[in-house]
């Protein structure tokens, strides 16, 4: 079988227009003689809209009975997708979550993807039909409707082009993956590829484009991604395995993430488990903490920085309540976050420091610094961070 | 099991605050510590604008699409109304059709039940759960989601009542079943009891309550149905075996049926099979004919009237335009049918003779006649047939 997995995210597929402009999509790669598999998201704000009537009932819903409650959704566009193509004059079916063979595991609301069965799906296929399935959504092994949570749609879209060893195609309402979010530093370039390693850490620390799950799928089982905008014909990103081409390049994008809170705790008693008390308390609330760096003692007393998201403030808030009170605690969160991201930064050495010079020639404070094997991240003041994006933008010709 | 099947319409379920107060009613049952099913309709209007959404797309949607698609309705109001009980500390479930085991077989928008697999359903009452079932839908053997076409919620209700044993209790927008429409004749008495048969006749002549599918099954399995308002807790009326009490009434009812299409064929060569041919031809283009009168042949030619629904105007007139010529065809469509219902006529001879009568003291001409066991029905014109439900309704005393 030679064949494509399609997917729209919800701006695609808001009306009836945009759906019968998506039909039309995929038709152009049906006449190609692709088999063609579509995922669909829901309807424009549909979920929001469901989410919404679930809070004027109860403040904290059943997810069980969310789940069931979001997953009609997706229900809705694939049936409406499948007319359309219908309407064209191509034979079409749709599938929800659990009628395409997609078994979920996992905490309601937060499903992970265990399986596919793909019988089904390939069954429709070899009679000629366009499958089109339900995004976000399966089932888990009591037979309950489940969902997969943020992005879930892409996770069900790569699952299923892993399944049936077809390429997966993304379409949304970005042209493609930007070295740079566009939004802030308007000459950024869009990427014409970009490895599954560099995406996932764009991913993960802020370009907002797909979520990381997706991405790692795709790496596991090597399925090829196309990341374009639905609206026109432009071209967009390629995702894929990493390979010496791209090794030219040392620096491939700088993602960027608000809504940081920094913590900075001083007044530690220098002693390990003082510091190993403090994350496991973090750990119970389920916060994640993301950067963490520990200045030396001094008069033996041990000061930390780490930084988490803002929306886990209450949390945070709760365990430094529960601390010694001779602790001194101070909290941020006009804190952004910039990365810069790329492959050649394994091999390269020198990047940091020429980081380090840029950001100290103009003049741009950081609070704390943390590096992964491809990437350098810095805390910068939020008022700081539109100058330090144009300047590293320009400076590392993104 | 002691227990009680609930059922809601859309405008019982048409906001979270009406939900909420679904949610208090069923409580009120639980508490008196009967396992509660309930099965709900879509939420207001939500049918309506689904149905809309795939007119958008297509003027014929494929029936299977559209099955898939408006059984999203229902999916929705049964986790809200769970998440209600939830919030009210009742520990409760929702149930899309196939997860409540209902099997379904036939064309799709029109399913039948064939089966329940009841199992689901009793295991999660024995747990002191409150179950909620989507009504209108199920799936059949192909695992496709199929809904049951009109009064499709009625039905399911019923028939999990019959499964499980239990009464049924219908709540909608009306009070119980009235002797005659109270939208047409005001001091129209509410029934404390009508008898299965009368209410299947009442139902299919156009009292429009409940689906005569409902009562059949009812009164297949000798279920208890009790009809009453959503909105308050007058009495309502008991659907029921017939018994000997009932005999007092000779007529219960006068159901009232608009949108009648009338056709008078004359002019046919006086032959059985011409008459036979008409009818195969409506029988071919799915046309229901209901009233069939045939006057006696003159002069060799006969000629016949029958009534049909006036939405199978364009069907009829496809068989007319396929006729001899030489018939000659008149249509009329300002139509309506009143039919008086009532047990007690099966035993009681002069009821007939007593209709005649008043219709003629008042000068209502009618246009055709029909008879069945229990009910005696008239073609009458549009125009006449307020004074007609007026004046029969004072002399039958309903």
């Amino acid at each position: 079988m030679r064949g494509l997995v399609h997917k729209y995210g919800g701006t695609s597929v808001a009306t009836p227009e945009k759906i019968k402009n998506v039909a039309k999509r995929i038709i152009r790669e049906k006449e190609k003689g692709l088999d063609m598999v579509v995922v669909v998201s829901a309807m424009g704000k549909t979920t929001d809209h469901l989410v919404e009537l679930a809070g004027q009932i109860s403040q904290h819903p059943d997810e069980r009975e969310l789940d069931l409650l979001l997953s009609t959704g997706e229900q809705v566009s694939i049936a409406l997708l499948t007319m359309a193509l219908q309407e064209e004059g191509y034979e079409a079916i749709s599938l929800t979550g659990f009628q395409a063979g997609i078994k979920t595991v996992g905490p309601h609301t937060k499903n992970k993807i265990i399986d596919i069965d793909i019988d089904k799906v390939k069954d429709y296929l070899a009679e000629g039909k366009i499958v089109i399935v339900a995004g976000f959504q399966g089932m888990n092994e009591l037979g309950e409707i489940t969902t997969l949570g943020r992005g879930g749609s892409d996770t069900t879209a790569v699952a299923l082009a892993a399944k049936l060893s077809f390429p997966c195609h993304i379409y949304t309402d970005v042209e493609g993956i930007y070295s740079v979010d566009p939004r802030l530093y308007k000459p950024a370039k869009k990427l014409e590829v970009i490895s599954y390693e560099e995406m996932m850490e764009m991913a993960s620390l802020g370009a907002g484009v797909m979520e990381p799950r997706s991405i790692l799928i795709g790496q596991k089982y090597k399925v090829p991604i196309y990341v374009a905008s639905s609206m026109n014909q432009e071209k967009g990103t390629y995702i894929k395995e990493y390979d010496g081409t791209m090794e030219e390049k040392v620096v491939t994008g700088l993602s960027v993430c608000d809504d940081i809170l920094m913590v900075t705790i001083s007044q530690i008693p220098d002693a390990a488990e003082n510091m190993a008390l403090i994350f496991d308390k973090l750990a119970a609330r389920h916060v994640n903490v993301d950067m963490i760096s520990q200045a030396a003692s001094f008069e033996g007393l041990l000061s930390v920085s780490f930084t988490a998201k803002v929306e886990d403030r209450g949390a945070v808030q709760a365990v430094m309540d529960e601390l010694d009170p001779q602790y001194h605690v101070c909290m941020e969160s006009e804190i952004s976050k910039l990365s810069v991201v790329g492959m050649g930064m394994r091999n390269q050495s020198g990047v940091s420091g020429r980081l380090f010079r840029i950001l100290s020639d103009h003049k741009i404070p950081f609070r704390q610094v943390t590096t992964s094997e491809i990437s350098i991240s810095y805390a910068i003041d939020r008022l700081d961070k539109e100058r330090a994006v144009a300047i590293l933008s320009q400076e590392l010709n993104l």
